[in-house]
């Protein structure tokens, strides 16, 4: 049995407990590749014994009823105290106020993995964690615009690339346990160094966000401020491009401004770069240039028609 | 029966086309409200004959397989002559060299309705039709990021605004007749200004096209031409928010280019509302200026949030 304390119920740890329910189970390779010992035998997963952490008793026991967590508590130092598997599954700056209390209660040898959307800071922080401990940071790539318990999903990591920060501290045996839980949730993990996970991310995924919110706020007061008389001509029209152009300006703010507080300069890179085409657009359609709009247009609808996603 | 001519068997006049046959049919009143003669007596519904008019025989085969149409030609002339209704449904710049075409062919008293995008510089071109037709500007607003007959669908319109500009002459008993075919498709038929509908459809529609694509083209290739060395990482990592925010970016460039060229002047005021908003979030970004971020993102949520699309 290995318990695994997982900090913060809400989407992404709501969802990971759920997950790790639905999963066959974990495996214990401590110096070994996951799902084999040292000889290469097969091992056999062992069930987890999940317990939660969250502020409200009122998500420890939807996540009870839930089936999703064994015990709950709504205190950090107990919470940890036992676990093999310390999983931070908070906002950035709650992740980063609190992975000093767990330096203090986890136990030695405890892996400490975090699930936070930016990874520079966190990891910089998990490298003042005491020596006995194996801190590895992650970001499962994967988020609904919808926040909180309810919203989990046993579901929510299936197939999706599961971001592992090793530290240059980072014993591989400890990289393998988590290698083992990305892949025992549905991931499919990708180790990147930390800043490079943050520079990509800024662009798929803080840049869309922060356009999102300046077409919702742009459409919701185009005069700066005021709501103008127009409006419900405005939402009336509305219709799937609006809706899906700006669905991510409906993610939580808390969450949200952690993301962007703690990944700025590679953001605001991203914006300018941003600026940049959405001028030369403008530009081109100013001066009637249809040949450069198309040019423009073409390249965006071929890249865009290429993704799989 | 009705003669129903629809020039152009893509997404729109392929739906169109499909709507109807799936329709229990049009009502002629040609003096009152739809569905009723001027007594108030009801109208027993009216089966369509629906004539396609498109470029390529294989559109027209492939329509007339699909049930959607009666007869097809490629000879606009023909096609038209004995039409009740002609509906346009080509693009935008396609409608304007088309209209002085079906002036000349179509026979007094048919209803001339398109469904182009973009609505002032069409009704604009429908003024100068012969007196005796009658006139009507059209924009369901629905759509999909694809096109052509194969994309085609009978309940496109289906509980969605169905925009009609009627000019100055169009008669009581045209306008009646363009409403009747609003509702045999499904649609919510609204009564607009075309400048009004163009203002309009460029922030709800417009902008929100022209920010997915300046957002595809970013992350295609920020350094402005060359595609980055971090290109492959980029699109591994990108998700659903990425994938959302930039739907629109994959449509029709022709059509888009129709679109965007023939409503420069509302688009761009709309391009430079959101450049302003989006600068302020820069700003308060780069200062670290989480309160006004938060008002900021709030608006932005709180408008999203509060949208039924």
């Amino acid at each position: 049995m290995i318990t695994v304390a997982i900090i913060g119920l809400g989407l992404m740890g709501g969802s990971l407990a759920l997950a790790l329910k639905q999963a066959s189970g974990l495996h214990l390779a401590q110096s070994a590749g996951p799902g084999q010992t040292a000889d290469g035998e097969e091992i056999t997963p062992t069930s987890c014994r999940i317990v939660g952490i969250a502020r409200r008793r009122e998500t420890l026991a939807a996540a009870q009823a839930a089936g999703a967590i064994d015990d709950g508590t709504t205190d950090l130092a107990a919470g940890v105290a036992e676990a093999d598997m310390v999983v931070l599954a908070t906002p950035v700056r709650t992740i980063l106020r609190q992975l000093p209390e767990v330096g203090r209660h986890a136990r030695p040898g405890a892996l400490v993995l975090d699930l936070g959307s930016t990874k520079a800071a966190i990891c910089e922080a998990m490298a003042s964690l005491p020596p006995g401990l194996e801190p590895v940071g992650g970001h499962p790539m994967c988020g609904k615009e919808v926040a909180g318990f309810e919203a989990a999903d046993g579901l929510l990591f299936r197939d999706r690339p599961f971001v592992l920060c090793p530290l240059p501290r980072t014993s591989d045996a400890a990289l393998a346990r988590a290698l083992d839980l990305a892949r025992a949730v549905g991931g499919r993990p990708m180790i990147l160094d930390p800043v490079a996970h943050d520079g990509a991310v800024a662009g798929i995924s803080h840049l869309p966000y922060a356009v999102a919110a300046a077409l919702a706020e742009t459409v919701a007061a185009p005069a700066g401020g005021s709501v103008r008389a127009g409006d419900d001509l405005l939402r009336s029209l509305a219709a799937s491009g609006f809706r899906d152009t700006t669905r991510l300006a409906a993610s939580d703010v808390d969450m949200m401004l952690d993301i962007l507080l703690t990944n700025r300069e590679a953001l605001l890179a991203w914006l300018d770069a941003f600026g940049r085409r959405l001028a030369e657009l403008r530009a081109a359609l100013a001066a009637g240039d249809e040949a450069s709009l198309r040019t423009q247009l073409t390249l965006a609808r071929s890249y865009r028609s290429g993704l799989k996603i």
